[in-house]
């Protein structure tokens, strides 16, 4: 059976290239998958996307994000995740539910409990098979952001440090909340190292 | 203090020609208002508005469609109806949450209830304290948004007839449900008559 994957982590903790080389690997090995990434994953993710990003909307409330959030994701799920779990192909998502439970929930303080009701009514209790959270220090990770260039900076990467932090501490909450499907990873190791762990693990979980 | 007043009503029932008149007399009688609309209302709101109104957005979920009328409320309240509400301004909506009742809840299926759940997340329990049902026949509104052609027509006015007649009918239920608030006004009846009709209340309630 098709599982679905998803990678969470603070900025700059390496989801995106890691996930370049899985799915290198994935390729390689004929294990049939998409892969996607929220917010957007879907035309209509991407409009809402755009207004979740565009810089100039600092009037948004956290509960107005949370719900935009939640709208990307149902769409998201109708379109593109269920159709492909449906059809035996793994999904793998660059960022998925954990994000807002962890951004709006935990570190905007709207509390995980009330962002994971607002998901319910989007995601009809779809969560994922396998959750590798990338674990970095906030210092690293932000340094990694400054270094490359060719990243686009958005609303949310000019947030404060302290922001940051506690993105961090509501994922290690989730990884204590959802000991089944979170691994986490230590992120400050060597791009490879990291990839060769998620691999170990994925490996055993696809046949 | 201030009256949160809504007006609703299907595609041609009037509303807005309605809403221009009705605050021309409270122009008239230095009676502090704002006017708003949804969705929209806000910057965020419109770009939001923008989302679920364009025209080649077919693929749309239903439930993606409330979580985005939910969302662009939520800006709506925390930008411009609480702070005017709370500054003794009277703020005149068209359209508000019963829309989404009569449209996603009822006549799209989601069902009344599970409309209301999502979007208390969004209004925190704010509810007009007047509502105007605009309640006319549904040939008799598609007739008029035939021969306005200054307007634009969106995805929503494209629905099929028993759509609008759904619409309506989800109208006439929550004008049960909603007793106290909901005022439901022959819309057939020339506008000088609506427009009476509506100021006969209003006078009553704002002193």
């Amino acid at each position: 059976m098709a599982l679905f994957i998803t990678f969470e982590g603070g900025e700059g903790s390496g989801k995106s290239s890691a996930i370049k080389k899985i799915t290198k690997y994935f390729e390689e090995h004929n294990i049939p998958f998409i892969i996607s990434r929220e917010p957007g994953g879907t035309p209509i993710g991407e409009q809402i996307r755009n207004v979740i990003l565009a810089n100039n909307n600092n009037e948004m409330d956290i509960t107005t994000e949370a719900l935009l959030f939640a709208a990307s994701r149902r769409q998201h799920l109708v379109e593109k995740i269920w159709p492909n779990l449906k059809n035996n192909i793994n999904v793998i998502c660059d960022r998925y539910l954990d994000s807002s439970l962890a951004y709006q929930g935990y570190a905007r303080g709207l509390g995980i409990d009330t962002v994971l009701e607002i998901n319910q009514y989007a995601t009809e209790n779809t969560f994922p098979d396998l959750t590798f959270f990338f674990d970095v220090d906030v210092e690293i990770g932000l340094d990694r952001i400054n270094q490359n260039h060719e990243r686009e900076v958005n609303r949310l990467d000019l947030e404060k440090r302290t922001f940051h932090e506690k993105v961090r501490k509501g994922y290690q909450e989730l990884s204590k909340r959802y000991p089944n499907r979170y691994v986490v990873i230590d992120a400050k190791m060597p791009l490879d190292d990291v990839v060769n762990k998620c691999l170990e693990i994925l490996k055993e979980r696809i046949k």
